[in-house]
């Protein structure tokens, strides 16, 4: 496996030669920016064999260089031992940048060669900035990685699928025309969008691509003359291109999406998203591109309609249930003592799931992380990892599902035997920024980041904190996270509004003893209009009890005790009448019976 | 009055026509970028009559508009009556900007003038960038109101005097050393300060040119090789000369500064702070001149060292002392009977401050708001506007003291009656806020704009809100409004940090009815350090009572209610045996006394 690998960086390094390249960088992007990956542009992970999420390699004439963050630092150093590559550190302070290696390590003048179809526009800008400062140049047409990779797998060909109107409750045509509606104030009169959760959306079209993800390889063009879909034909029946034609969109090969861009007139103003569009689009639009910070499908996007908030309602529901029967059998084993590890869970709480015929897939990798395990943020259990569980200690599970009608993203901490007073006292602190959260209202016009130490405030007081964000936005039957609002101590400009889906979930990591994460997804609606202006504030949309076990009344007010109360009320109240059996019920009932002091 | 002023503007015009502007901008700013302007550049109340702290006259050939914002708009309108002023109600959506405004109005090609001495980089360039946009450009070289401006106002001529070292702690050598030292991180090699507060917070030298801002009007350079002090000599006693010698300091006349920095070496690389050094500094420089958002001042301005913060403990007992006095004093009026007006109130809370030998200025014009007064924002009582106090309402006195030894800030909201259920409501909702910030505890690198909603969370949810900031930067025997950290619900990317002086004040106005602030400073100090990093809160150092009768404890939690006494006692113990007499300490004792359910 590792000559193998070697032999590829050998075939990168030729190629760099002749093209008169210093240095390679080979991030981990596709040319539609997404944050995961179809296998087709795992290209770090076939020079490099590590298979992490995140990373960056770097290939010159007598180097090979990995940058990953602390996620990945024990899996990296197991995958790239012996590889000849060495693992860089990302965030440590000792630590440099790939730029600043890059600048201490080549002669001033040499090139830096990049696939400019991996690179936003952005990053490309900050980059060419970066390195000019070393009397380095970027070279964004370094593209020969399909030259050397012989079986190279091919662009995904799952079929595109039509997502109905009973759940997207708004036409593709009636999408594009707002979204075309908006080009003036942009002083552009088209847009090109690379973003595959946006032409999902836009077109209410779904596939199965990107793992986890239900979106279509593909490109949009969007002008008031005509709408062009630029995707594998292999991926279109005959029905699905009548429905395109219908909504007014014509269809062209993947392939041919910069030929088309570039044969547009030249005073042509086309719109591109400059975070979520490459580099090589960018300059093969020229002078006709007009960029814009956030693309006008963002917003839309983000802020659901009635008909698909009544789906997710739907889909809380079913996800309730199916994780009243997960949860009732992982607890069943564990007081049984029938064997179970952290991928028993994953596979029951999927298969509790997937029992639904309206099931399409997981929203992403279940996290099941017990005890010590769950204080790794991003745990995945694995063959080795995972861990036996035992009648006492946490188990963290977060996790989600791809509906039809909406997507899923929910995290319980149970308390598999007696709770510590330690166990009970980090839970609680977390439920009381979540409670605090949950009951937030607030002014229109407010960020997420305003709002983030809201859930922080009672761990702070303690000396505790959690480094991940308090709430994602997310998708409708498309990506658990999506833009462009969230809740985090990053400040970013965007106002929560009504309509946004954003999950709340603060959490506590103890290294070595136990994590803790409780999240719910939320909607943002209206809560008043006075002479003072109007205010929002969250609903949950979640729907499953968190464990009663794990409460210290004591460290709580009436008010939080009465809002978990008032919440397991509800959780009762919609999810008893959809359980199948009497000792589901009865399981429901005790696990949503009211807490006290 | 106004036809001097029409005769003031058509001396402008004739000058305008001359120099070929079309469009004459003169904003309410001097050379320093400081908030309030000594009466030498008071140019935009000489030409417009309109005497308001913030506005921009703009003059054409053949009209003239002010632009300022809500605080000023009935000020304005009664003050440009008649004068052929055209009122430009700023913030509101009907009104377009400046800018906006001269695109459509100016053809294209004209030219807008503007004294250069009178604009910072950054608004300059924003100005350029976007008059561009309507094919106007910005000439920043109109400069002719000294030639027209007959008995304009001297430059101030008060002396320097010298912060001794038992209140400021360092050496202003040692404060130029340490500000050279940061030079190299910037690429630059000297630093040109404009900033007053700056000046006087390196040199250690204050004086009384700006109302309430004991500041000297200067420009410093500083090098490695000489530091020099551009000032007008008469400002300056053989003393001061000899005590800024013995720091390394050199002396030359205030209009001196231009010239000198243009005759700088071509290869020199000055540092300059975009936001508080002018265009015309900026461009005399040239090359020469790096660019900074924060200058390498702020932050150790910012940071209070122990000595410093000892001398402001003094001034809290002091200011703390003075205001028993003036509370008595009010309070004994209306219970009395007295006749008592706002602007009593005023004279009360001066005179019972400026009795203390340290006494130096009040910190800003102080605001007495009764009732309804109190719900503008910023109201300053004058003689037709001011009220007489009667037995009922609300009363919101925001007020403070330059001392040497610190500056003081602090609003208090009193009940002159029997307390209403909607001023209790409204009062407590605003102090619950106030003990949230002041008993939160936050990670380092924390911004002001995260905890900002802490304060805000409990009116929100009722439905009421304040547009003013939380928490100001508040400086050493300097300006009570000081950078670079605030609390606010616009985003600062400035970390919290300890020895930062922030006010934190709350309020809500409700319109024809009352206004409440509760406002403290504190300080930020370390709280702990745990395996999650270091913890910071605040210290809360201003030391008077708030009003009990305003409290409704049924709102309450039983922790809020442990740190109204807690404070209260603090607020005994500290003051107590600084206070006079018997009554006065019967006073305090009452007015501290533990509240209760």
């Amino acid at each position: 496996m590792k000559d193998l690998q070697n032999k590829n960086i050998e075939a990168l390094r030729a190629g760099m030669a002749s093209a008169g390249i210093a240095a390679a960088i080979i991030p981990q992007a596709d040319p539609h920016m997404g944050e995961y990956l179809a296998d087709h542009w795992q290209v770090r992970r076939w020079l490099s064999g590590f298979t992490g999420s995140a990373g960056t390699l770097v290939i010159t004439a007598d180097a090979a260089l990995l940058w990953t963050d602390s996620r990945y630092f024990i899996q990296a150093a197991q995958q790239l031992e012996g590889s000849g590559i060495e693992l860089m550190k990302d965030g440590l302070a000792s630590t440099p940048s790939v730029v600043g290696w890059l600048g201490s390590h080549l002669p001033q003048g040499a090139v830096v060669g990049i696939d400019g179809m991996l690179l936003s526009v952005s990053d490309a800008e900050d980059m060419r900035d970066d390195l000019a400062q070393y009397g380095l140049t970027l070279d964004t047409s370094f593209d020969i990685i399909d030259s050397i990779w012989i079986d190279r797998p091919a662009l995904p060909q799952d079929k595109v699928f039509v997502h109905d109107i009973r759940f997207t409750g708004c036409r593709a045509a009636d999408k594009i025309a707002s979204v075309l509606a908006e080009m003036s104030d942009h002083r552009a009169e088209s847009i090109f969008i690379s973003a595959l959760d946006e032409i999902a959306w836009l077109l209410n079209i779904r596939s199965s691509d990107v793992r986890h993800n239900p979106v279509a390889t593909a490109f949009l063009y969007l002008s008031p003359g005509r709408s062009v879909l630029f995707i594998a034909p292999e991926k279109l029946d005959s029905d699905t291109i009548s429905y395109l034609a219908s909504e007014g969109v014509t269809v062209q090969p993947y392939g041919d999406a910069l030929k088309f861009i570039s044969a547009l007139p030249a005073g042509e103003k086309v719109l591109v998203d400059l975070t979520r569009t490459t580099i090589t689009v960018r300059e093969t639009l020229g002078d006709r591109a007009v960029g814009v910070g956030m693309s006008p499908v963002a917003l839309p996007k983000a802020c659901k309609n009635e008909v698909q908030i009544e789906g997710i309602r739907r889909a809380m529901v079913r996800d309730g249930v199916a994780l009243v029967k997960a949860f009732m059998e992982i607890e069943r084993r564990v007081k049984a003592g029938e064997p179970t590890t952290e991928l028993d869970v994953v596979e029951i709480v999927h298969d509790s799931r997937a029992a639904a015929p309206e099931f399409v897939d997981d929203s992403f990798g279940c996290i099941a992380g017990y005890a010590a395990h769950g204080a790794i943020v991003h745990y995945e259990a694995t063959a080795e990892s995972n861990s036996a569980l035992r009648a006492e200690g946490l188990l963290l599970v977060d996790s989600g599902a791809q509906y039809p009608d909406g997507t899923t993203d929910i995290t319980r901490t149970i308390s598999l035997g007696e709770a510590t007073d330690r166990e009970r006292r980090d839970f609680t602190l977390v439920m009381k920024g979540h409670i605090a959260l949950a009951e937030m209202v607030f002014p229109d016009d407010t960020r997420g980041a305003q709002l983030d130490a809201i859930a922080r405030q009672f761990l702070w007081k303690h000396g505790m904190s959690y480094l991940h964000g308090t709430g994602h936005g997310v998708g409708h039957f498309l990506g658990v996270h999506e833009g462009p609002q969230s809740i985090r101590l990053n400040y970013v400009n965007v106002p929560l509004a009504p309509g946004m889906i954003t999950s709340n979930e603060p959490g506590v990591y103890v290294e070595g003893i136990h994590g803790i994460r409780c999240e719910n997804l939320t909607l943002c609606v209206p809560a008043m209009t006075t002479e003072f202006g109007r205010f929002l504030r969250f609903e949950t949309l979640t729907l499953f009890p968190f464990d009663r076990k794990l409460f210290d009344t004591t460290l709580m007010t009436d008010d939080e005790i009465a809002w978990v109360n008032a919440y397991h009320a509800r959780v009762a109240s919609e999810l008893m009448s959809a359980l199948e059996n009497e000792p589901q019920r009865m399981w429901l009932a005790a696990a949503t019976a009211p807490i006290v002091r």
